[in-house]
């Protein structure tokens, strides 16, 4: 069986039962430490022609985004503070250093914007380049796993979605001018900006604790949608055994988005967002969506097929919108 | 200016500028939890065709080899305790399964004897198999760095050298009868073992605090002998500011080895022997010789040019055994 017949759910699938609490089952590994603080752990892997291109970003964004791609995996475990990364860079004998530097001047970058210091790492020759980082944080007030939602919860969502997929798009020319033409500058600006220099959402997680209403113990579960939206509510409810209902009038998109044929799709599926998607008792999201600009109810978890994915008022399963990106096909 | 005409060294010394406490100034990078222990972290790249091939490891002894590596650099810094690792794994789509799998096997095999767990990880498809692993572990007693040696230090070796090398020569079938004849097939079978299945040293760094001598304080200057033992020598001394003195006639071979028309040179710069090279107090490095198999002084430091290396009772210099492997030319 080869890796590409194999697809990337099952391959994580396999892969986990080496690893039974390990970064696999969720966005990221938690260890506690004998001070009772929570580590989390994450690894990411970028490989040029299969996450990055020359076409869609330089240098520095490649390393701002490589960064808070890791950054968003370790607020997706409920990380308020960055200790820092590692990273494994591989390239052929023949990149120049300008490239080199460029990414590790992003990488700082980003790192001197929400915390946490360059570890070390390492560096070899190779065919292509990729990067692999290692980052570490520390969990806040309580940890957000994807098994800790329960019937009833808000499906809340932190910022626009489709955004990445778009600027991709526009810098990949993929748009012809008939659809660029009712997007306005300013919304072609932002998808661009989106893309290249994605924000890990570290700033919802530090208020999370603030907006927790009296009654409610810590409890939310969430994860980032770097796959997708779909994909992310998909992975909630099945590892917190609910089935998710979406609001189809209230998928979050920025303004005049809507004027894409594409809109909804990439919305759902466009991926890479790096925002949060949390499921939690409807008063804290309430809360969560009055004091923080951007958060809002998609959703919610209710009782029925884990896992399952429907619009509200309506038994219908959205169609399946993939596993995220297959890495092997 | 490309990374090639640039050679590792400098390559290392460029990006150290951008993590001044990092991993790149000594084998791993050191953060102090809130309880007061040590988190040990080191990320370690393995190329396919630059740091492995299948003609000399299957599947399950580069799974065993990746961990024990980084390992070595956890045991290199002071680590008395594994917590675990994440693997990044890169493989072309057409990879089976099952080389999977078995590199899987032999990590967890490596973690099962040494300690730890796997954490997780990421997998991505690629033109090229590599691996890109990070360790997390504990300092024990006390933390073991490259500068911490003083003048006047033994230089304490703990095993032979070079087995690794002559192991790779076995297998990729680079001595004629005629080199190969000499030497007992116990040795070939010992050389061959130690490259498919390196021993971190974490039990050295377990021991050495039973045996400190009562006045002595922690201090214990250290690197593993990945890249060489000329180099770990010279690189402990360089941080150290000190000069380095090997004994000629006490360079740490197996039984036989001797043998080899290129021992002195395998035995100093084969590189890949996963050893520890210390300096420490006379005192302690005479206990810790006395009471561990395979632990020789080898030399010591002194005060004189940093960095440089020379044979005792001569003044002159050992040749450059090169920067260790330059992986980008």
């Amino acid at each position: 069986m080869r890796l590409q017949e194999l697809g990337e759910w099952e391959l994580l699938q396999r892969l986990s039962t080496f690893a039974p609490a390990g970064q696999w089952d969720d966005d990221a590994a938690l260890l506690t430490e004998q001070s009772g603080r929570t580590l989390v752990v994450n690894t990411d892997v970028l490989v040029e022609g299969v996450h990055f291109s020359d076409t869609t970003l330089c240098p520095q964004d490649l390393g701002w985004r490589a960064a808070a791609a890791n950054l968003s995996d370790l607020a997706a475990m409920g990380s308020t503070s960055v200790v820092g990364l590692t990273v494994g860079l591989v390239a052929p004998g023949e990149t120049s250093w300008s490239w080199v530097e460029g990414v590790y001047q992003g990488l700082s970058e980003a790192l001197g914007h929400f915390g946490g210091c360059l570890l070390g790492g390492d560096c070899s020759s190779g065919a292509q380049r990729l990067l692999a980082i290692t980052a570490l944080g520390h969990v806040g007030d309580g940890p957000i796993r994807r098994g800790d939602g329960r019937p009833g919860d808000w499906l809340v969502c932190t910022g626009p979605h489709g955004l990445s997929r778009l600027g991709l798009a526009l810098l990949q020319g993929e748009l012809d001018p008939q659809q660029r033409e009712p997007l306005p500058a300013e919304l072609q600006a932002e998808a661009v900006r989106a893309h290249q220099r994605p924000r890990p959402r570290l700033d919802v997680v530090q208020q999370l604790s603030a907006l927790r209403p009296a009654p409610c113990p810590w409890r939310v579960a969430g994860t980032d949608s770097s796959d997708g939206l779909q994909l992310a509510a998909a992975n909630i409810a099945r590892a917190s055994g609910c089935r998710v209902e979406l609001e189809r009038q209230a998928l979050p998109m920025a303004p005049q988005f809507n004027r894409l044929a594409s809109a909804e799709h990439w919305c759902l599926s466009g991926g890479e967002d790096f925002e949060l998607i949390l499921a939690l008792e409807p008063s804290w999201g309430e809360a969560l969506c009055a004091a923080m600009p951007g958060c809002t109810r998609i959703g919610c978890l209710l009782e029925g097929e884990a896992g399952k994915v429907s619009w509200a008022g309506s038994d219908q399963m959205l169609e399946a919108s993939g596993a995220g990106y297959c890495h092997f096909q």
